[in-house]
């Protein structure tokens, strides 16, 4: 590992909730984003700019994300499905957005009524609209790869394809492409080969971040594998919000907390406060009554000995 | 990785049975072990030669050792408390044994109610009942390193004295030592170093095995990493027996399923058929009604195009 810090960016207000039908409240939302925040998590995808009709459960993400702009060192990031949305997030001032980019195609036209052809084209005008902006208004341009280790529809991708997309995505002018494992398909080889053959075509500063799921069981396996070849940065979601290893297509994020475990039992440094960061839950279970709530840490508690664990254990 | 094929050691069986409060008829015990090792799985440990009256669920293993020793290929072993349980392994044609040996001499003194002195002085003794035996009555002795990483009751364990320790149990007559991560305090740095260390006092062929428990969400990770530094043994348990996330202490071994999972998912040879595997996980769910069963892997199926998906989607 470089040594260089590590960023987990929290998505499970957006991922997360997306996937649940209950709607949670704007104000609860709110106070996710200022406790996760204040335990050290520096980067928070807050929503989606999607018409609110197809996910009522986001509809509040203008909002959001003008409050969490308010907090100071925080990354506010958001997906975009398109350039409407692209042309919303930078009226609402988002430091970051991601546009979900489909490596299977079959995987892009179900999802987002859309072929590779149409998503460079999405790719260019959003990259057109960003070109316009002063710097300082101007967000980081993340295309994402869904799919990136294989779909529900499609199988196995072959990474040569993924690579092939990832130049096209970053000649169509979006600043970096990150890897999906939309589909909880991934395993840590392929992790590391898929990497390598990313960086091999887009240079490795143009892939930073990894999104991955844990369906199989292997989600934090897969992180361990990609923190070694040098990924700075992690999404997951706050209580595995949105997963249920129960429910086949269903597939949560990788758990926030027991991903933020690792990194500190590693002795990697993110910033954040672990006993801080599993009191953030408690919102959770409060305001979503009725969801299920995973992660192995929170349960288990920290060991004996971790630091925090005495101050977490007292409360 | 060697490219040594790596053994995958069922331990559900002892480790998972006896932490759950039923009592598995020994016919579909006997079910279990000609399914799982007609699946591939070449080591199981069957049972513990602890008194009936303490563990009820294990009273069986004297006709389990023996039932499973007609299994062509198959290494049968068990766990052994003391000299008593050697003999009593030794007279029912165990291939294997394991006497535990905690680290922490609290949790010894709790556990097993022995001191460091005492359990090098029982370890001496089965060494000496062993040497008497002809070579093919003679198990493999193997010293289990509990507590390795951590302790719920002292906390953090000094490397070092895990290390010196492995060191004694070998010089009184073990065959090799095992780490095992009884509390479920390890993550893959402290694997890695731990391995290190052990092998650098006893040497590398003294250590190749690990047992890990998943109580924080780890456990595969530690896998993965104890698989990088060359270990070939891996304990597990099906659909994670015994353990439990939501009651503090409670801690289950890694998921043989999802353990398989990823190891074929990364084309490391194990010699199991995992769509075979995985339906040995009705055994369970059929004579132990009402007891947990975990694991990723078996609710969300394989992957779309892995291999044997298909055929086990058909069943």
């Amino acid at each position: 590992m470089s040594g260089r810090p590590i960023l987990v960016s929290e998505v499970g207000l957006r991922d997360g909730l997306q996937s649940i039908p209950s709607i949670m409240p704007t104000e609860a939302k709110m106070e996710w984003i200022r406790a996760e925040a204040a335990a050290g998590v520096r980067e928070l995808e807050v929503g989606s700019f999607v018409p609110a009709k197809l996910l009522p459960q986001l509809a509040d993400t203008d909002a959001l994300v003008r409050f969490a702009r308010t907090i100071p060192g925080l990354t506010v990031a958001v997906l975009v499905p398109n350039l409407r949305g692209a042309q919303a997030a930078v009226a609402a001032g988002a430091h970051k957005i991601t546009l979900p980019c489909s490596v299977s195609e079959t995987h892009s036209l179900r999802n987002l009524r859309r072929s590779h052809a149409q998503i460079l084209e999405e790719t260019r005008a959003v990259a057109e609209l960003l070109r316009t902006l002063p710097s300082d208004r101007r967000p980081h341009f993340e295309a994402s790869l869904s799919t990136a280790f294989g779909c529900t529809l499609e199988g196995p991708i072959p990474p040569a394809r993924v690579a092939e997309f990832a130049e096209r995505l970053m000649a169509a002018g979006c600043d970096e492409v990150g890897l999906a494992d939309t589909s909880g398909y991934a395993d840590p080889a392929a992790v590391r080969h898929m990497i390598r053959l990313v960086r091999s075509a887009v240079g490795r500063e143009a892939l930073t971040g990894i999104h991955l799921h844990n369906t199989r069981g292997l989600g934090l396996t897969n992180a361990l594998a990609a923190l070694e070849e040098d990924i700075t940065t992690f999404d997951s979601s706050l209580a595995g919000l949105g997963g249920c290893p129960f429910a086949p297509g269903a597939s949560g994020n990788i758990v926030t907390e027991d991903l933020c475990f690792m990194l500190a039992a590693m002795n990697v440094e993110t910033g954040i406060d672990l006993p801080a960061l599993l009191r953030v839950r408690e919102i959770l279970a409060r305001s979503l009554p009725g969801e299920s709530l995973y992660g192995f840490t929170p349960e288990a508690g920290l060991p004996l000995g971790f630091p925090g664990a005495a101050a977490a254990a007292r409360e």
